[in-house]
This record gives C-alpha cells, sequence and structure tokens, in this order.
C-alpha cells in the first residue's frame, strides 16, 4: 500500500510500542525526542475547523556567552489541490489562494516567520501528461504575477513561494522557480530548481530546463535561506554549494509520489542536514491529482489518469541529526518548528564537516572528472 | 542507553509491530524487505559454536537481455576485541587474527567473494588516549606486514584490510589504511582515510594525516570496489568521487560510538548508495574497549577510561534505497549479502543522477568558493 490509508510511520510506532522501546527506536531513528512546541488554542481550533493538521516542534541549542540564541519560527505547508484538475485554470488558482491564505493566517497565529509553500503550488503538478495547454497556462511573472503579489500581503512573514515561472523578458521561457519574498513585503528574489528529472511520470524536462542561477543565499530578518527545489534533493552537491554560500535553513519544496520515494523521503534531507551543519525543510503535496486525458507511465502498463499518491510527510531536519516527526501521509497540514539557529554554528565546530571537507583536493579532482577524457584511477591485477 | 541493553532496531521492531503495519514500516524505511539468504546449516552451526551472528540477505536485479546477472557475495565482519586492551601487543594481534579467521572460515561456507574488515581491526581503537605506545606499535607495512600477509592465506576471496599502517619507505609515516588483496593472494594496492575527524575523542589526528592517495577504485573479478573509511562517511563529495571513478561497492569500515553517531549511522551510508547508484557496506565494532591510563574527553566530564559503547549494527545499503538490517548491537557478527551489480546500472537508468548532476557547473563553484577571496551569492534587501 503507498496510499493514504497508512497515516505515518510515527502514528503507527507510537500506536504499538511499549514506552522503553519507543524511545530507543525515536533515539536510533531520530536522535532525540524534540520538545512539542505550545501553540496557540485559536490555531489548533482554526487548523481543525480549517481540517487541517497543525504539528509544532522546538529543536534547542546550547546558550553560548557571546551570542543571544538565534530564534526563527518555520512553517511548512503541505496541501492537495482543493478543485479538480479540470476545473478551470483562474478558478483553481483561486482556489488554492484562498486554501493557503487559510493556512497561512494560522500560521501567523503561530509565530511564523519564515514560511514555504510545496513545489509548483498554484497548481495540479500537470507535468506527468506531457500537454501544454492548459498547464502552462498557471505559469506566471515571478516578480509581478498574481501569486506573488498575493505571497506580498503575508503578516511580517517571508514567504517562499513555488511557482511555474513564465520569464516573458527572455523568451518567454518557463521555470520551475521559488520566489522569495521578504516579510517586509519586496521580492527579494528567485532561485531556481538546478536538477531536472527524467523519472517515472516526472515529464518535467518537457516544460523547463536546468535553473541558471546557481546557488542564490536570500538573507532575511529571520536568517540566511536557501531552496532546493524537489529533484536538487537527490544531488548531494546542490545541498552544498547552498551551504557553502552560507544557508543555515534549505527548503525543499517537492511534489513526489509514494511507489517511487517514499524510502528515500527520510534519508536526503536528513542526510543534507547533517552533511552541511544547517536546517533542512522537506515538504511535499499529498493526495491524488486525477487528469482528464489518460497517459502512459513508460513501465509497460495501461494508461491511465493519475499520477500517483503524493505522501505528505513533511519534516524538518537538524544538524544534530535529530528531525521532527512526520507530518500526515493523507491530510494537509502545517508544520511549525522553532529553531535556534545558534545549533549550525555550534554542531559545525564539534564535527568540522566543513573543515575538514578538502574542498580544494575536490575542486580539482571533479574539474579533472568532467573532462571527456578523463582516465579514472582504475587498479588493476 | 546507548549501550548493550538494547539489542536491535529491526529486533524491537519485529517483536512489537502487528504483521501489516511491519511491512508498512519496513516500505517506508526500508524500501523493501529483502529475501533472506539460505545459508548452509553448517555455517549457522559453526557461527553458534564460535559465538557470532550470521545473517544473509540477497538484493535482486531486473533480468536482462545481453547481460547475464552480476551476483557477488559480500562478507561484513564486526567484531570485539578479544583480549583486553592492557594485553601485550603480539598477544592482541594473534588474538584478532584467530578470531576473524573463525569467521572468514564461516564466510567461505557462505560463498563470501568479498570480504571487509573493521576499521583498524587488528588493534584497539586507542586513539582516544592520546599515548603514542603501545599503540603506534600496532602499525604495519601494508605491503608485508604480518597481517597482510594473514589476509594473503583467503580461501579465494577478497579481502579488505583496514589496518594502521606504518609507512617506513617514506618517512616512517603512520597512515589510517586499507588494503586491498586480490582473491589471488596478490595484493591489489591501499587506499587510506581521507577525512580525519577532530570529535569527542576520535583524537585520530593526532596519529596520522588526510590520506594522499585520492580516489582509488580497485578493479576485482567480482567488480570494482573502493573503501571509504569511518569519518569519510560524513563527506557526501568523498563517496562521490570512488563513485565517479567507477566503484560499485563502497566499503565503510569504522568505529563509532553510541552517544555520538547512532542516529547518523542509518543515514549517511544508505544516503551515499542512492546518490550515486552504488552499493554500500558500513561496518562499525562492537563493545566497550577499556584503556590502562584514565583520559578526559573535552566535554568537561571526569576522567575515565573507555572511549563508550561501538554499537555494531552493521548494514548493507543498495542503490534502490532498500537495504538490509543492521547486525547485532552487542554481538560479533558476519553479514552475508548477496548483490546482482547490474542493480547499479538499472538503477542509474531509472533515476539518473550522473546524467543530471551537472557536474561541470559544481567543479566551477567549488573551484571558484575555495579561492581565498570568495564572496558567496548573498541577495539582500
Amino acid at each position: 500500500m503507498a496510499g493514504a490509508e497508512w497515516k505515518s510511520l510515527e502514528e503507527c510506532l507510537e500506536k504499538h510500542l511499549p514506552l522503553p522501546d519507543l524511545q530507543e527506536v525515536k533515539r536510533v531513528l531520530y536522535g532525540k525526542e524534540l520538545r512539542k512546541l505550545d501553540l496557540p488554542r485559536e490555531a489548533f481550533e482554526a487548523a481543525s475547523r480549517e481540517d487541517f493538521e497543525l504539528q509544532g516542534y522546538a529543536f534547542e541549542a546550547a546558550e553560548e556567552q557571546l551570542r543571544r540564541p538565534r530564534i526563527v519560527h518555520v512553517g511548512l505547508v503541505q496541501n492537495r489541490i482543493p478543485l479538480p484538475a479540470n476545473a478551470p485554470v483562474a478558478e483553481q488558482v483561486s482556489a488554492l489562494h484562498r486554501r493557503i491564505k487559510a493556512i497561512v493566517e494560522v500560521a501567523a497565529m503561530c509565530g511564523v516567520n519564515i514560511i514555504c509553500f510545496q513545489e509548483a503550488w498554484t497548481m495540479p503538478f500537470a507535468f506527468c501528461t506531457r500537454e501544454k495547454l492548459p498547464w502552462t497556462e498557471f505559469a506566471e511573472s515571478a516578480e509581478d504575477g498574481p501569486t506573488t503579489r498575493f505571497c506580498q500581503k503575508n503578516h511580517d512573514m517571508v514567504v517562499v513561494s513555488p511557482i511555474l515561472e513564465r520569464d516573458s523578458e527572455h523568451g518567454d521561457v518557463l521555470w520551475n522557480t521559488a520566489v522569495v519574498i521578504s516579510n517586509s513585503g519586496a521580492v527579494l528574489g528567485k532561485t531556481r530548481k538546478n536538477h531536472i528529472p527524467r523519472v517515472g511520470d516526472f515529464n518535467e524536462s518537457t516544460y523547463y530546463m536546468e535553473g541558471n542561477l546557481g546557488h542564490p543565499v536570500f538573507q532575511t530578518q529571520f536568517g540566511r535561506i536557501a531552496v532546493n527545489i524537489c529533484y536538487g534533493r537527490h544531488h548531494p552537491l546542490n545541498w552544498l554549494m547552498y551551504s557553502i554560500n552560507g544557508a543555515e535553513i534549505i527548503f525543499n519544496p517537492s511534489a513526489t509520489i509514494g511507489a517511487l520515494s517514499e524510502s528515500l523521503w527520510p534519508i536526503e534531507a536528513r542526510n543534507a542536514a547533517i552533511a552541511n551543519h544547517c536546517f533542512t525543510c522537506a515538504i511535499n503535496r499529498v493526495g491524488t491529482e486525477h487528469f482528464p486525458n489518460e497517459f502512459t507511465s513508460g513501465d509497460g502498463k495501461k494508461a491511465h489518469q493519475d499520477f500517483g499518491y503524493f505522501y505528505g510527510s513533511s519534516y524538518v531536519a537538524a544538524p544534530d541529526s535529530s528531525r521532527t516527526p512526520g507530518l500526515s501521509r493523507s491530510r494537509d497540514g502545517l508544520l511549525v518548528a522553532k529553531l535556534d539557529l545558534n545549533l549550525c554554528q555550534q554542531v559545525n565546530d564539534v564535527w568540522n564537516f566543513k573543515m575538514t571537507g578538502r574542498y580544494e583536493m575536490y575542486a580539482r579532482e571533479l574539474a579533472e572528472a568532467v573532462k571527456s577524457n578523463y582516465s579514472p584511477t582504475i587498479v588493476k591485477e
């Protein structure tokens, strides 16, 4: 089963394991148990009224003498599409704006400073179809499209808004882009998906190319953030360059399905948090999206109209290898995490992966390795 | 608790979870359940007589038209030191040789083709003490030391033998080295630990420096292998370069303790198998080693005579994100895994991380990033 029936790993473990065993399992799987955040009752009431899950956890750091704690509250939003994929484009976008507005209001009640939505959040993940219209109509300007304007009314939050971008000023090209809007309401900038999949029904390479903006990091009032969009999660170098450029929190807005990737999901963003001494925030959509026309999947099976089950399970991972439980596999949700960014430098100073990283050696080896006449060191008898 | 009391994650889950939930947990945590290998009864009897755990699992690949399955059996050995660390050096080495010989004989019964021992397997992991004598007396020549000669009598197996190396021909320098001995008995070559920790009691930088042999890959009769020693596990670029150089199996002989790293252990080698479309074999020693003289740990706590608890839990991870359960946290053990190396290319062709890796961009960015005047892209309001 890779569908909605099974609620979450954590719920299952909590239900069946005796307490001492549960503690050991959590120690091995999650490093340590995080404190639950004491979120306002009105937030839980609103979440219940709007029918989405609300969870909150705190990551703590040691007290220092010279630096105060650098506290930031991040919000991760996962959701299904509220209207069917065959509804008119404008209606789908409006319905998504309304849905996210309701969740953002609860995030505001919880004191969220930086919020991130899922990949291509204003549309169904229609790239499986390989059809251009109507799906390309969901593309917008990153700088002043309706969704960016929507995100600018933002309760003093930094908003990370991953959309399908149309860059009309440069050849009308489409990109998979995340727009970063400052808590002041100004567009701070944008970043583009660096790695594009060609796997299963992820036919995204039909729509847009590999990002051309490198690895920008955004200095916000609450800390330095970067956005590694979806499939870039599988590329350790992508995480590394954001980290080398100074990111303390790397968001990973995604859209991925159970049959393909669910056993990779708990591994990759968490490994990136460990390897780079930073926080990572992995976000996945939920539900099954049905499309008007049938399509095949390159797997020899019959044509069908859905992409598979998006399993949610959004989570935050910390540099000390701890992580939050995942949000539900089936419900819309908001995960609030209180981070003390001092933890990044503290873990850096304990484990020293940057100091011991030998990047000069790798820059040299990688530069050799990409030459067409590169001959790797293979020792033979 | 981070000691011997809790046997293993898998044993705990098997004991408490109802079957349908257990299957879902395994699907999310391990990708899929592997078939148990049908190992010979005499092997189990010998393992029982010698008091070590024996487990075997098979990783399967799809059938192809043009290539036959490329089957290799790997063996991972984890063990405690059989004599106390204050026994005479020569006696400790002999006792370890005897212990490993008994385990290797069982591996031979199981048809193992490539066997790998734990890091610095001929000695207690004494680097915590920062004392030179007698511990440096455990160092040997990689080419013709007694341990290499021991490994050359090897039942038609390739042996990966991680030792403390003394390179007498080049300034009498010590290295943390793995010697690779062909199944013919010839020394195929050696590889050195590329990243040296400065964390907790891992005072290894007191004894040896970062390896100077790059990222060699060894072409054996059974497949191309590489060795990423211990702390190199935390460095995604180290795994990547072995993989770019063609490794299909990367061994990770380690020595690491519960209090420090147990929640990182299931993540890192497994992420490397996924990210690099190869098999990884993570090996850790077991037990608590007590040293003659007390030492402190830089954690403000009192002086003590042990390094902490080595939690075993050795496992094999596959490119498709599946993995074996871990060996016990407390017992010596041999893990046999039957691999079909065709799986590497098959997963490569599905997920395409090498094809989509954009290594030219990263070679360029990394070469910039290591310059002392590098100024990262940070977007400010």
